[in-house]
């Protein structure tokens, strides 16, 4: 790709929460995150089907890296370990100077109830395609559904923590606190 | 309500049912809904907004089961254990009468992605209210969230052995089995 390309993308991903922010989902329309970016319509259709994509664009490459770190998961490992790996080839998606980035395209999915939900879906989908990923390793059914959703789970939960105000921890050392939490939680009432 | 009116209704979702699953759900209209339960298609709309509806109606009585457990709960109750009520609570649907309709429904939805996705993003909003039940009685964030995603991961592995092929345990031995399930698999590996 030629440089300039990368600088337009990027410059109308930030135009695009900048009036997502300040106007809400709805109220914005392409031409204004074009004109803020300095860029025409055709430009912004050039990286982007439409506004949404903006905030949903490289699902299919983060969904890739959950299930690739389960496809390379040494045979008979055991299945929360294969998705603790999961998590962590997942988790290296956020990375320090994406953090910002992520904050504002959070605050401006959960002002909006349709953004929400289809945020809602994307990680449930993840959940079935590395339930799917650990059955075709062999893994039980049942078992291979509810190490994917207790995943997913700790993910969401990490992911808040990592885009919350004030926040600095770095979002491994925040998944581990989580799993620490789930542990907490489930296990002494369930032996109880 | 008179008497008719309900069985005009059972007729309709038994006729819809036995279309969308010789059909698909696309390629089934409300017409033929109608004519197969040998009503009128203004009839169908008296009881359904539309054909989705007839595999959808009934959600928000049935989110409503969790949230009153939730509220109930004595103070000071462990979150774990106040999710469990909610999930014997909304389990109360699903009774013995029920499974062969239920059975029927989780076919239709498997086939088709958008019903999937409708279902999911369900039970993803049932976990989300849950969680928002749970810190309105004063449990922190995290725990809210760790504690309402769990519990409906494992509703929904409870009701997918349900409406399994040949089995007859009843939802709550189910959801007992299922939970036990999740503390063998989360417990050994997070504490190692």
């Amino acid at each position: 790709m030629a440089r300039w390309q990368g600088g337009a993308r990027e410059r109308l991903q930030a135009a695009a929460l900048e009036r997502f922010a300040e106007q809400g989902f709805d109220g914005t329309t392409v031409a204004e995150i074009a004109a803020t970016a300095g860029l025409t319509e055709r430009t912004f259709f050039r990286y982007f089907t439409d506004k949404r994509e903006v905030l949903f664009q490289g699902q299919d490459d983060f969904e890739r890296r959950f299930i690739s770190a389960i496809d390379e998961a040494e045979d008979g490992a055991d299945p929360m370990s294969t998705v603790g790996a999961a998590l962590n080839r997942g988790g290296s998606f956020f990375q320090e100077e994406r953090r910002t980035w992520s904050r504002a395209r959070n605050a401006v999915i959960e002002a909006d109830p349709g953004l929400r939900e289809r945020e809602l879906l994307k990680l449930s989908l993840l959940a079935v395609a590395m339930a799917d990923a650990l059955r075709e390793r062999g893994v039980d059914g049942t078992v291979a559904t509810l190490a994917a959703e207790s995943g997913v789970t700790v993910f969401r939960v990490a992911f808040a923590k990592w885009v919350a105000e004030d926040e600095t921890r770095p979002f491994p050392d925040l998944l581990t606190a989580t799993v620490a939490e789930l542990r907490d939680l489930v296990s002494p009432v369930l032996t109880g």
